[in-house]
């Protein structure tokens, strides 16, 4: 997707604060962080969200979940929340799947 | 789990607002609803979390997912967000694997 800004950072076109990167997923933070810890975790391959997954996607999306686990260990993580929003009256801004992963102080409640 | 209160409710000692069920996926009203839809959506086996999920127990977690879709569909939400809070500093109060499913309004910023 030419003009997905998260594609673009998946093809290093623009700079992020990369966390983790394997062959399926990449992880950054996010540039207006919402609190302490406020990852970005994401799909390398353009699924617009949850609703839009496509059956062979479903393995992606498993495992951006379980990578999830992988960075909650690498960042020594004691709880954390994760978040996807989809579609635009769900709060989705970016329309490239992503699970923000929130950690630190101010997770009670929503 | 004799004490999971998300066990009890899967078993029917516990009564729920249903609003799915399949073999594997159970789905109801949460008791204190953050917005006008908030629907909680469990695995029926007991999952602790995202954190404690077992290498087997990935599908049953990807079909919790895929079934949010169904829920989303059948409840005719035009969009919504999923949360899912992990261990007691990331806000989890029940320590049975749940997806808060929630749409309406007050849908922007976290």
């Amino acid at each position: 997707m030419s003009d997905c800004i998260f594609c673009k950072i998946v093809n290093g076109d623009i700079p992020c604060n990369k966390v983790y990167e394997d062959d399926t997923v990449l992880a950054f933070n996010d540039i207006a962080p919402k609190a302490d810890t406020h990852i970005l975790v994401i799909p390398k391959q353009h699924i617009v969200n949850l609703s839009a997954t496509q059956e062979n996607e479903w393995p992606i999306v498993t495992k951006v979940l379980q990578s999830i686990n992988t960075i909650a260990g690498q960042e020594k993580l004691e709880g954390f929340r994760v978040i996807s929003n989809n579609g635009e009256k769900g709060g989705q801004e970016v329309f490239h799947m992503h699970w923000h992963l929130l950690a630190g102080t101010k997770l009670t409640g929503f």
